[in-house]
This record gives C-alpha cells, structure tokens and sequence, in this order.
C-alpha cells in the first residue's frame, strides 16, 4: 500500500513538472514562457473569518521571461523548482541558507539570503505548499514526546518503526519525524508546551500517561515543522491541541500563531492547527493562581495595543486577555507556578485547565 | 552491580550530608556554623597551562552564620543544598528559572534570578560538581545520533536500552540521557557540529556509518550538558571529540568552549574535553576551500583582538586562524560549501580534515 507521504511526495513532484511543461509549451507557441501566481503584496493579504487566518487575496503577479525586470526573479524561480525537485528526488533536507550557497553551484545569482529567501517563499505561493513539502526545513527543531508509533519514510529507514515514548528527553522533529506515517497511539490529546525544562518535567510527572496526552517542546515560538506536525497529529490522529505558554503577550502569540498561522504564511494552508485551544497561563490565571509576577516593559504594552488591533485577535478569550494583561502590567511565567511545588502545575493547574478548555 | 551513574548519585548525596552535618557540629561545638569554598572572584581566576583551562587559585570565601552580611547568602545557600538534595532523591530535574521560583515556596528570598544563579554557581564550587549532578539542566537542549546503546537510569525507564541510531532526526540531550550509561558503540569517534541542518545533512549523507561517527548537533554555543554530554563520550567510550564550526571567531570559540571550558565555570573540571580537536572551519580553510564568504563587522574584528589576548589562544593553530581572519577581516559558513555541492562537505572536506587532525 502507498503511504500518504509517498503520494504526497509524488504529487509534488508532478506539480513540479506541470509548471515546468508549462514552460515548454508557451515556447512551443512562440510566447515568453510566464508564471502567475498570488500576490502576497501586504494590500492582498486578507483577514479570513470563517478560516481564521490571513490569506491572500484575489490579486495575482505574473512573471514573464518577456520582460527585462523579470528575468532575474523569472530564472532564481524555475532554478530552485528544479533543485526542489532534486531535493525530493533525491530525499535530501536542506535550509533557507544552504539553499542561497547551493544556487553558486548552479552560477544563480542571489545577492544574499533575504532574496534567495523571498524566492522559496515565491514558490510556496506558487504551488500552494509549504517549503518543508520540498525539503526546506528549518534550522530549529522543537521536540516531541508520547505513546505514538510511528512509520518512517526516508531512505534507510523506510518500514521501520519507532515508539516516541522510549527516550523521556524527547526526539527531535525534523525531516524525518516530519514524513513519518502515524501508525498508533493510546494518546487522546496533544499538549504543546512552550519551554524545554517544563517539557520535561511534564515527562518526569508522566502527564503523557496522567493525561494519556502527546508532549511537544515547542522551544519557543513553535518553528513552522512543529506546526506542521501539530496540524498533522490533530488531522490524522483526530486528537484536540491544547497550548500552555508563559502568562504574557509573547506567549499568548505563541499560541494564536500555531492556531490561526501569521501573515507571513498568509499564502499556506498547512501550517494551522484552527482548533487547538489556548489554555494558560492566561493573564486571569495570574490573579486566580496569586502567580509571581514581574513587571511588563514598555515594549510588552506596546505589543498588546498592536495585537489589540489584529483581527486575529478579535472576541473571545483573546481580547478578553490581552486587556487583562494591559490592567495587571505585569506579566508571568510556567515556572511561576514552583512557588507553590514543583508539581503544582502539572498535578492542579493542567488537570483544571483542561477542564475548563470543554467549554471553550 | 551498580552503575557509575548510581554511585554517582550517592556520592553526591553523601557530600550534601557532609555539608549539612558540618553545620550540625559546629552548633554542637557552640560555633556559628560556616561554609568555606573557593572563591570565584576575577582576582582568583588563573589560567592552568597543563589542564588548559581556567581554574580557581587559593583564595577561599568563608561566610558564617554570625556574620550579619552572610546570614542571607549562607541561607540560600544552605536552602540549595536541601532542594538539591530533594531533587536528586525524588529523581526531579529543574532549571534554573525553576529554582528561582521554587525558593519561594519555602519563604526563601531571591530578589531576582541573577541572585539565585549566583548560588547555584556557589554550591557547584562548595562541592566541585556541575550543577547538573543535582539535577539542575540547562533549558536548551541539543541533540545526537549514532551508533551507541545506553541504559537510563531514571525512573521508569531504569534498565531499559535504546540505541541511538534509531531516530535519524536526532535524540535530545537532557536528563535521562545525561545520567545514562553507555554501554555499546562501533563509532570510533565523534563528531560535534554546530548547526540543525549540517547535523541532518550529516545523518543523511550516513557520516555515522562512513566514517564510524556519533554526530552531535551542538545547536551554536553547546548548552552544559552537551558539554558534559561530550566529555562523558570521550572518556567512558575512550572516542577522540572533533568539532566542526562556521568559520568565523564565534565558531572557532565554541570549539575552545568545548575543549577548555569557560571563564564562568573555572570551578569545574567536569565540562572540559581537552583533548577534543578543533578541525574547521578554519581562516585558512577559507581560502584554501575558496569558500564564499561575508565581510567581518566592526564587532567581529573586535572580539577576535579580545581573543588574541586570552591565554586559550595561546600558540599552536588557535592564535594562526585568529590571525588569518583578522588578514581576510571576512568570515564563512559550514553552508558555504553548498556551493560545491551539497554532499561537498561530507564527500571531501570532512574526511580531509580528519586526515589533517590526525597531525594536529
């Protein structure tokens, strides 16, 4: 049987080659080969209510090898289809910065990262999938541990399986974790958690059997293989997401990116989670849990008032929030909760959150 | 029979109570109880040249209970050593975030974390132990991969095996790895690089099996417990360390941090692979590979002067690749090979440096 990531694979590829025919046949007909595709001009990047996320537009940009401006971009676009196509083929991963050294290979000419950067994306747009889809991964991995098997697809290890329970550190999510096939799993949740050291402590206190839940280290803001994979293990496992974050601004955009994805990405379906929940540390947590607190800085307030704005933003818990924080002006972290016991916020904290998420 | 890693425990154990039943007979002997440690002042840093690291001079603190300005940082201290002990009983790891809060659970003041750091530093040189002995881990985590079977000692997991080269992504280094015990390898080395993407490159391009290799993603600045990680490997499995870094003097510094440790950690002698080799990317590699490069900032040029004063630097190739990137004032990328190619680096460069390490 054909996995879903192999078809994925040579779906890609076939889209790959389409716009390459493409090509051929404008030549055929004596016309300057041209690619069109969406604008992600900033006037064509739209809220969408119903998707709850931005997306683009009804705008479109051509690139024509008829015209002397786009020839440049025109060549660094058909160059890294061709090389993604290679990559694919060749199951080999690469990142944003190998790639602009790799086009030397090829005497393509980028001027520096940002452009060769601007071109990826470009391609993203074109062919309506994230650059993890041609092998463009990430320099930052995030981690994930839990009761689930999965199937690898790379080379070397294809058939072979892996329970991601076996190293309580956690494995990384790369490449291969990434196109991994989901075979089984007792979990029936996912917990996202911002902080390595917390992650990790959520093993130590075993919330992955407690809670029969899936642990991910999102490290931060979650890096786009992280969101991919949460997406994928909410689709192909129909399991909930529930995100734990700091109790500040930051972290509650930590949050809103994995569910509702940024205007960045406004060009991608694939990187949203749109049901996930966000369910602490929430600024009413603070005065609920009396948490230590610190000052916000004239930044974090800033940042509020921007988001306040966003529609992202609009309604529900999340504006209601962001104006608590605004009134407390102090802010909190997942740690915070060790005054009262290391095992406070995994033992009280998580089991009433995720109580109070039903109703959500 | 009892493993390294669970005398290891109670040794630790045993030096804590040692600790505390000083205190103990110096009421006993109606003393106001006092701890004496080396002192970490800048005064008392002196670089060894045998050891090749900094370490702590003669100079000893002494704070005493019957001293009205110690009373605080005796406290804390003496509070550390008891949530230390309690971690490393109840088998809990921590951060150092996590301590900070934690101490406020038992009315314990920090100002701040500096505060709290500062005594966690205090206690590593009262017992000559890296913090991570009592269970307090860095929050960043870097990864591994290769041939080598360790036995956990955590809880839940004890006595059970994992081989390394299982998860082609990479395993991360935290708690239950750095306690494990090793306990099979056919590597004959490893290989420490410092970025996500060459480390999956690496395991791609099977370097792990080629050249017989446990690869380490240091992920930049290599975290602790990599570092701890990374003498364990080269002392317990007797593998020689060699490191692979950006060519730049940033790169060339997590080299010297991984061989000849810290200023900060001067005392410890736990962190430190002293015999681990340096083998690029070097200045001169630079031009000989005719690598792309970018200009030097004002800042880089800066600290590669800092670091020709520092007696790390001190002769051999150290000192001549400072020299040849201040010559070029231009820096590169493990990337940057790419532009050969992408298998460029591990094809040709890695086993030629290798062969060159031999000589080093």
């Amino acid at each position: 049987m054909k996995s879903s990531q192999t078809s994925k694979k040579e779906e890609l590829k076939a889209t790959l080659k389409e716009i390459g025919k493409k090509v051929y046949s404008d030549l055929d007909q004596k016309k300057f080969p041209e690619v069109a595709f969406p604008s992600r001009s900033v006037r064509n990047i739209v809220y969408d209510n119903k998707l709850k996320q931005y997306i683009l537009g009804q705008n479109t940009v051509t690139r024509s090898a008829g015209n002397i401006k786009h020839i440049r971009p025109f060549t660094q676009l058909f160059w890294l289809a061709y090389f993604a196509n290679k990559l694919v083929s060749e199951s080999k991963t690469s990142t944003l910065r190998d790639v602009f050294y790799s086009s030397q290979a090829f005497d393509v000419d980028f001027v520096d990262q940002p452009e060769s950067d601007e071109i990826i994306t470009d391609l993203e747009a074109v062919i309506s999938r994230p650059r993890e889809d041609f092998n463009i991964y990430p320099e930052e991995r995030s981690a994930i541990f839990g009761d689930v098997t999965i199937e690898y697809t790379v080379p070397g290890y294809e058939g072979k399986t892996l329970n991601l329970s076996s190293h309580p550190d956690g494995y990384l999510i790369g490449p291969s974790l990434s196109t991994a096939e989901f075979r089984d799993t007792s979990a029936e949740m996912i917990i996202a958690i911002e902080k390595g050291g917390l992650f990790t402590r959520f093993v130590e206190e075993k919330v992955h059997s407690r809670y029969k839940s899936i642990i991910i280290d999102t490290a931060g803001q979650a890096p786009r293989s992280t969101r991919y994979m949460l997406r994928r293990l909410n689709r192909e496992l129909k399991l909930p997401v529930y995100i734990l974050t700091d109790g500040d601004v930051y972290g509650e955009h930590i949050a809103m990116v994995i569910i509702s994805g940024s205007v960045g990405a406004a060009h991608l379906r694939e990187l949203t989670v749109s049901d996930a929940k966000w369910i602490g540390v929430w600024g009413s947590d603070i005065i609920k849990y009396k948490l230590p607190t610190i000052p916000m800085t004239e930044i974090d307030i800033k940042r509020i008032y921007e988001l306040k704005k966003d529609p992202r933003y609009k309604g529900g818990i999340w504006q209601k929030e962001l104006d608590v924080f605004l009134k407390l002006k102090r802010k909190s972290e997942l740690e915070a909760f060790s005054k009262f016991g290391l095992t406070t916020i995994t033992d009280k904290y998580l089991p009433e959150k995720l109580q109070e998420a039903k109703s959500l």
